[in-house]
């Protein structure tokens, strides 16, 4: 067993089939496939049982399975779900654990009808968020993939934001981040990079349009690289020319309530009381429905991961975890104010990540 | 509800419900949200009845679909379901269908638990396919942006083409290709370009990788574009320096499938008659277990739909209906052949929309 390329989580998958005294869990989401097993691929199924490690998936990928995933054994799968009755029967799953925070209702009821159609009927249990548990919390080798992901995006935004100019639309800004971020060797952007100039930037997240970059008016910019499957996400707000006395008030509220959030975060608080820490600063400074979304989210495979840091987040954060902190303030025709930096808990406080230049008045 | 920037789509589901004798639609799938109102964004569902048709989207979007689907009314919503349960009721719906296809089963249950909390229990109806009726058949508005997109990546492949040379990667000759589409104002690549050197080619979606470039061996380049959500896809082979005859003989054969299966596949046939156009050329050449995927598929928004073109596809190509061609040979260790264009059906026969070069000999 110990040729996985990752058996730690291979075995906490394990324990927990184990105390929940379950025969196999089946894995279908795909960040949690590449999580488990190192395999990278659109399509394919995980199922692990205290003795069997599998990989499930078509002719496209078993060849490239088998050199991502050592320790696993392939099995190639064809379009109808018969397969997954084989190795019911094979392996005598009696109690089979899915994701049904991933699988469809449809897929449900095909991989159902082809079980009875094989005389397999093992139960079938319903689980949400494996991810959650397993992916949250991240290791060394992790934290130095999504480091570099954010490096290569504080590195991409400090070039392009040198030559942001009026005139540019929000388009081509993107376009300069963009090829910044694959020249420095990461595989994609992590999201559709928002850049959001004067009014447009009262929309958290502004399709990005042909709209020209002008003086004086705030230029909210969210950016992210993908490095190794890592995502990094980073904004912040600049502005061309100089910034009127608006811009700097709302401006220091939101730094001020972000910076607060940093500093006095701590391993144990939940996401909800995460967020309330920056949320108050607003609430206080006359902004309570100007910043209409969560604090922050965690980040790793996905841009969107666990935990979450918002008014409705009741899981605790904990040393291990990184998770974006990004207070915004977005006023209806005027525009809008968001910074963010991805911090970790360390010694149950943040250590930021992100190291872009933030804009000083 | 002439406002409508799409009124016959909306109508194709009004008709759908009224000869089914249901009440409601409730579209969970991204494209078809986009497909029917012409609202584009990472969130959100559309409910249709016949005198209503609303989308409900959270906080971010809004504005934005206020401003992209006029004749739509806009709900926000929040993130608990309850929203739903209060439309039910006000719109005093009975029969309720879902996207079983795209909504999870988790997703499901928490919607049923919600209309159970607030007394609205409608019949769930669950449904698939509902992209196949609504979006196979392209009209002419979708396919001048299909062909947008498709020329775009035409050139872009060319201009690519000229620029490989032997100690380039893979992934550096993607990143030349995808620089080119969007140097030519396409938002995106349509998938991850896919560029294989030798062996490698021997995997139908091999993962592009720092393998370099080398004389002598087949490159399959498989690559695309994204113009105002269409996608187009394209693949080429092609050789630096002298092809053996092996490649050549290879290649000729899959040249020889493609262009058959292009000249004789007739409108009325099924998938399946035409995918066996290019098959039996290819089994009869001596490569029966070397092409081991589908002769093509449908595309449009996504960049596989329907209409299925393979062993296994039941249903009609028809007049209006736009999908790939691309049979392949594939022999481990030594390499690949995939040929690819886009027709569509027309007065009976296929019209080709790529128009990039093929190699010769």
């Amino acid at each position: 067993m110990s040729d996985f390329r990752f058996p730690s989580r291979v075995q906490k998958l394990r324990e927990r089939l184990a105390k929940d005294e379950l025969d196999a869990v089946f894995i279908s989401n795909g960040e949690n496939r590449r999580y488990v097993s190192g395999f990278v691929s659109s399509a394919g199924y995980l199922l692990v049982t205290q003795t069997e490690a599998i990989i499930c998936t078509d002719f496209r990928y078993t060849e490239l399975a088998v050199h991502q995933a050592p320790g696993w054994r392939i099995d190639r799968i064809g379009g109808k779900p018969d397969w997954l009755a084989k190795l019911v029967n094979e392996l005598e799953i009696k109690t089979l654990v899915f994701e049904a925070d991933d699988m469809t209702v449809d897929t449900l009821e095909r991989f159902k009808k082809a079980l009875k159609e094989n005389d397999a009927e093992p139960e079938l249990i319903p689980t949400t968020g494996i991810g959650v548990d397993l992916r949250a919390y991240k290791d060394s080798g992790e934290l130095d993939l999504l480091q570099h992901a954010i490096d290569i995006g504080d590195q991409a935004f400090e070039e392009t934001a040198a030559l942001l100019e009026v005139g540019m639309t929000e388009k081509e800004a993107a376009w300069v981040f963009e090829k910044a971020v694959r020249e420095r060797g990461a595989e994609s952007i992590s999201f559709e990079t928002i850049v959001a100039i004067g009014p447009n930037a009262a929309r958290p997240h502004h399709a990005t349009s042909d709209s020209k970059l002008i003086e004086g008016q705030t230029i909210v910019f969210d950016c992210g690289s993908r490095y190794q499957g890592y995502c990094s996400d980073l904004t912040r707000t600049v502005v061309l020319g100089d910034a009127d006395d608006e811009i700097k008030r709302v401006y220091d509220i939101v730094l001020t309530a972000q910076l607060a959030a940093i500093d006095m975060v701590r391993a144990g608080m939940t996401g909800e009381e995460c967020d309330a820490i920056a949320r108050t600063i607003i609430t206080e400074a006359g902004h309570e429905n100007d910043f209409g979304h969560s604090l922050g989210h965690g980040l790793g495979l996905e841009v969107h991961e666990n935990p979450g840091v918002g008014p409705n987040a009741k899981g605790k954060l904990e040393n291990g975890m990184p998770f974006t902190i990004e207070p915004g303030i977005y006023i209806p025709g005027w525009g809008g104010v968001r910074i963010e930096d991805v911090v970790v808990l360390e010694n149950g406080k943040a250590r930021v990540l992100s190291h872009a230049a933030k804009m000083k008045f």
